[in-house]
Parts: structure tokens; C-alpha cells; sequence
């Protein structure tokens, strides 16, 4: 991989300290090796990894830090080794865009868990040094390992949401055998991934019922994402009611809630898998040991399911709900995600508003 | 069931109140029904339920109470419709004597997760009424479904063990796969269910990482046991040595412990199964969710898989290391149970001590 860089000629838009805010921020990229392929980026979605990396909340950011893993864009170069892509092809990056490629891990298509450590998209240290920098940004440069087809006929905008959000559901979905027709999944949350979540259950043909905070998601909940029931996570009545109940539960939520609440609505050998982020998880050993339930977590996936992922998304016509916003109000639009006033992802229309 | 009760013949050792202290108590059994065999007790393994239980830690104990729920024995009588079991086998009875024989988890064999619940093999409360006494005491008369066939072969005394502490680390070994030859097993805990664990994981082909509070194990761990490797769970170099390097985790302690650390000893989607009772289950979400891993819980087995498991011991020559001890010392064996001076595995000699 060359470490050579061409002239600061891609602009994005950074935060530049721990307040997050983001502003116009002009940086170089390297030049386009043998592997790589350069795409000019058209939308990239928002995170709450975009809040919590450009906030410093783990503090380890790097700044100028510019934020977005979930891009997709048009092919305009390849390296001389790029079999996969063509110019002029629709592609999507992800979370990560290098690793090893030799331990066990790179060797299943399981790049993100690298024994060496998958690189992040943005504020990761690349094999040749360099800070990466993610989607809100005017193109990337990415080795095409990391980069995925997205079919022709799907469109980019809805596309961008799958790279993280969609796949941080599938893979544990897959991985536990979700995908059983019939059997009965709740959700817990119901943001970016959790819509997702009822999207793939009832792609699957199983039995959805979320489980939100808030009543008024109920209607599009029922209506609009198809799902089954809609439970308000405070009704005691409703929650003792589906005692037993579930073969399986996706939980994304990522404020402080109870875990013994929730396992007491699976069923035997039922599993509940936690893909938000939670200060901690607590229970009662009970919990898990009557009925031998099971809780496991999961991060994104590898490449081979991510691109399944998307062909499944296609082959379906499974599309995230977005709303689109300029770059110029990528503030506002990180201020009403930590309020969760979003149905349910925003995805920033690069190519019309970043110049 | 008839609800008819014979004189009463049967002498045991019953609690009579929250102190757990055990003393003579002489009672009825029902007759021997169609599907019933009547079992003379030989042996019966003292588990920590029985500590449990007889001093009403969970608060609903009703006295007298007689523990036991590792029975092994005789049989003396069996009913018209009984078939699997003729006079004079030796077979063994587990953790629960009745189910309501025609839900999904009965149909399947793990009546011990029946929907109506299984009912325990002491202080339940029986289809009839009655509250079941266990098997501190002379003879029981149970359901033949809920009998085991114990190999001629195979020691009376060794086999009580298995009826619990076998069964309770058995039955999550094989429904997550453990037996795979090569992989690499961590065992949380040197008591009653960890020695065993340690000795199905060498019989599976595992290499085993015994953890231990006390040094004073190792010896016999490693000589006796077999286990590969034997670590003070204290040490924290040990411990760090070991990162990511296991590929399941049997955790058998009941004190408090960190689940961090043990989580973060697991491979990539190594799964930790909990079968001890400690106050509560607590981590980090993070330790679950980097690297996908797994915790699970599980309770003993189902018939058939018990069967199995006495079956697999017999076949490969595994047996519990055991002290055998006269009925009149069961309140000394408790204590000492309590203070873990056990290696690994009390089981009172009821045949020869209790007239």
C-alpha cells in the first residue's frame, strides 16, 4: 500500500475537538494502489458511532476527526489488481476498511474480528500510519476487499443505511438461526438498527413484536414496518402477558434497561442477543439458567455476509426508512439523533450539498 | 397416580426447620402404581441444593424436608405397565420425578423444562398433593420415565453424582458443542460439577484450563483430573497470558467473580456457560459485544439426554471422585459441603448406615 499522497483535494467536514461540531475540513487522500478503488461518495449515513467518536466519549479520538461508515458512492478509478469493480459501479464501505487478511478470522470473511484488529473507517491507524477518515467526505479510497456491489437497481441514498446498521442486525440474526419462519422475534429499541431488526424478521417470516419506550412509534411501527404487536416497554401488564413467549429478542437499546425483564419473555433455549450499548448489563443468574437462555453479543460482520446482506436487502426490496439531510445540517441532524427524533436514519445526500 | 399410602415404612433423615439440621424421620410413599418402580436407595449424593433447601434459602422450604436428589438403588417392585425396568437393576434417579408428560419440552425429552414445570425430586409438590421427600432415605417409589438404567458395570456410589452434578454440566457441553476434539475448555470452580467438567472435557479431546481460587487444587487437577493447565484465578499475569484464548468456559462458581475477566479469555464467538449461582451476573457490554460472544445458562437435563450422559460415562470409564460417607455424619458432610473441604463429591452410604 502506497503511502505517497496527492494534493489535499478532498473535502469533508470535521470536528476539530471533544464539542463534536462539525465544519468544513479539506485533506488528502493516498493515491489509488493497486488494490484500491476511489469512490466519489453520494450519500453516507449517520451513526451513533458519528456522536460518540467526534464527542471523544471514549476518549481516544483524533482530531480533525471526520466521522461516517456507512457510505456509498460511484466507482471512478481502480488499481491495476481490482477485478471486482469498474468504474462507473454503485459501492458501499462499511466499518472498517483493512485487516490482516491472514489470520483465521480474514481467512472466513470475518474480517472485522482480525486478530490484528480490523481498521476503522475513521479515526483508525492504517497499516501506513495515517489517521483514516470516514464518509463525510467528497470520495475515499478503499481496498476492494472492503467494499461492497450495491445492485444497480437499489437506490444509493437507502443503500447507505445497510453498511452498518443493517448488518450490525443481520449477522447475529444469521448467526443464531433467526431466519426460521414462524418462530417469534421481539425488538427491543426502535432507531436505526431496530428498524432494521423488523425489516429482516418479517423478511424472514417470523413473528415481530417491538418493544419501544415510546407509544408514538406504534402506528408506523404496525403500519409502516409491518411489524406484529408493539409493546410500550413500562406497561408491566403487557410484558407479563408474553411471559415465555419468544424464540428470540434483538435488543439495540442503548439507555440503562432491565435484562431480567426481558430474558423472562424467551422461551426455552430462546437467545437474546445485544447489539446496543448500555452502560452494563445485569441479571439474575436464575434468569439465564431456568430455561437455559442464552445472551450474546455481536458487532457489524465480516465482508461475505455483508455483501449477502445487501443482496438479500435487493432480492427482497427491503429498504431502510431515511430522511435525507445536506451535509450543512449534519449538526442539527447529530442533535436530533441523541434526542431520537428520527425515523429512522439519516443519511447525508453527499454528492447535492458537500462542494 | 394412586393416592394411597402405605404404612409408614419408609425411615429417612429429614430438616425440621431453617437451622437445616437433619435427624431421623420416618414417613409414607405412595404405593407402587402401573408406571411405578420402587427403588431400595444405596447411595445418595449430598448437592449443594440440599444445603439450599433445607435451610429455606429461597424461602419457600416446607418441613420436614428430606433432601436428596442423587439417588441410586435397587429395584424391589415395579408396576403392570413398567417395561424398561425389572427387579434387581440398578438404576439412579435425578432432580425431578414428574412432568406433565405431553408438552413440547416432554415430547422432546427435557422434561425438566416442562411447561407445567417439572417437579422436583424433594419438597415439590406432586400431581397428588403430596410433597416429594428425596433420597436421604430408605426407599422411593418414581415414575419409570424418571429412572435411569445404571450400567452393571458401573459403581452404585460413583453413579449418584452423576444424577446432578453430572448432568448439570453434561447437558450445556453437548448443546453448545464442547465435544470437539482440539478446542480449548476453561473450567471455573473445582467443586462437584467443575471436577466433572474437567473430566468430560478430557474425555472429549479438550484441552483444559482448570481456574481455581486455591493453589491447594492444583496438584490433583492436574495428576488426578487430568485438566492441562491449572490457573489461580487471583493471577492476574495468568490471566492476561490467556486472553482470547478459549474456546468455551464452563463456570461452575457460586461466589462472586468478574465475568469481564472470564469474557475476556474467550475466542471470537467462545461461548461461557454459567451453572453455578453466584448474586448476580454483571459485565460490560463491550465484553460481549466485541468478539460476539456467548453466555449461557443451563439446569441439569432431560431424561433422555441423562440416560445418555450415564451411558458415556460408563463407556469411557468416568467417574466422580467421591467420599463416601454414613448418613450419620450427613450434617458434618454439610458443613464441611459449606467451608468446600469436599474433593470433590459427598455421597452418603445409605444401604449400609441408614436402619
Amino acid at each position: 500500500m502506497s503511502t505517497e499522497s496527492v494534493s489535499e483535494d478532498c473535502i469533508g467536514w470535521a470536528a476539530r475537538d471533544p464539542s463534536g461540531v462539525l465544519s468544513p475540513y479539506t485533506f488528502s487522500r493516498r493515491v489509488v494502489g493497486y488494490d484500491d478503488v476511489k469512490l466519489k461518495i453520494t450519500h453516507c449515513g449517520i451513526c451513533y458511532a458519528d456522536v460518540i467518536w467526534t464527542r471523544n466519549k471514549q476518549g481516544h479520538s483524533k482530531y480533525p476527526l471526520v466521522p461516517g461508515h456507512e457510505i456509498v458512492g460511484i466507482v471512478k478509478e481502480v488499481g491495476n489488481n481490482v477485478h471486482r469493480f469498474k468504474v462507473g459501479d454503485h459501492i458501499g464501505v462499511g466499518t472498517y476498511v483493512n485487516s490482516c487478511r491472514d489470520c483465521e478470522y480474514c481467512n472466513d470473511g470475518l474480517e472485522v474480528h482480525c486478530s490484528k484488529g480490523a481498521i476503522l473507517t475513521f479515526d483508525g491507524i492504517d497499516v501506513d500510519g495515517t489517521i483514516t477518515k470516514g464518509g463525510y467526505s467528497s470520495y475515499i479510497v478503499v481496498h476492494e476487499r472492503y467494499c461492497y456491489r450495491i445492485p444497480a437497481n437499489y437506490p444509493l441514498a437507502s443503500a447507505a443505511p445497510l453498511l452498518c446498521a443493517g448488518i450490525t442486525v443481520y449477522t447475529p440474526m444469521m448467526h443464531h438461526k433467526m431466519n426460521q419462519p414462524g418462530k417469534s422475534l421481539g425488538v427491543v429499541g426502535l432507531g436505526g438498527l431496530g428498524h432494521m431488526a423488523v425489516k429482516f424478521g418479517k423478511a424472514f417470516g417470523l413473528n415481530v413484536t417491538v418493544f419501544s419506550t415510546s407509544i408514538s412509534k406504534k402506528e408506523e411501527a404496525l403500519n409502516v414496518l409491518g411489524a406484529d404487536k408493539f409493546v410500550v416497554s413500562s406497561d408491566q401488564e403487557q410484558i407479563r402477558a408474553l411471559a415465555k413467549s419468544l424464540d428470540f429478542i434483538v435488543d439495540t437499546a442503548s439507555g440503562d434497561h432491565s435484562f431480567d425483564v426481558y430474558l423472562s419473555l424467551l422461551k426455552t433455549a430462546g437467545i437474546l442477543v445485544v447489539v446496543g450499548f448500555p452502560s452494563e448489563i445485569k441479571f439474575h443468574p436464575g434468569s439465564l439458567i431456568l430455561g437455559m437462555k442464552t445472551i450474546s453479543g455481536s458487532i457489524t460482520g465480516g465482508t461475505k455476509e455483508t455483501q449477502e446482506m445487501i443482496d438479500f436487502c435487493a432480492a427482497n426490496k427491503i429498504y431502510p426508512e431515511i430522511e435525507v439531510v445536506p451535509i450543512q445540517n449534519a449538526n442539527e441532524a447529530i442533535e436530533r439523533l441523541i434526542k431520537r427524533d428520527v425515523k429512522y436514519r439519516f443519511v447525508i445526500d453527499i454528492e447535492n450539498s458537500l462542494k
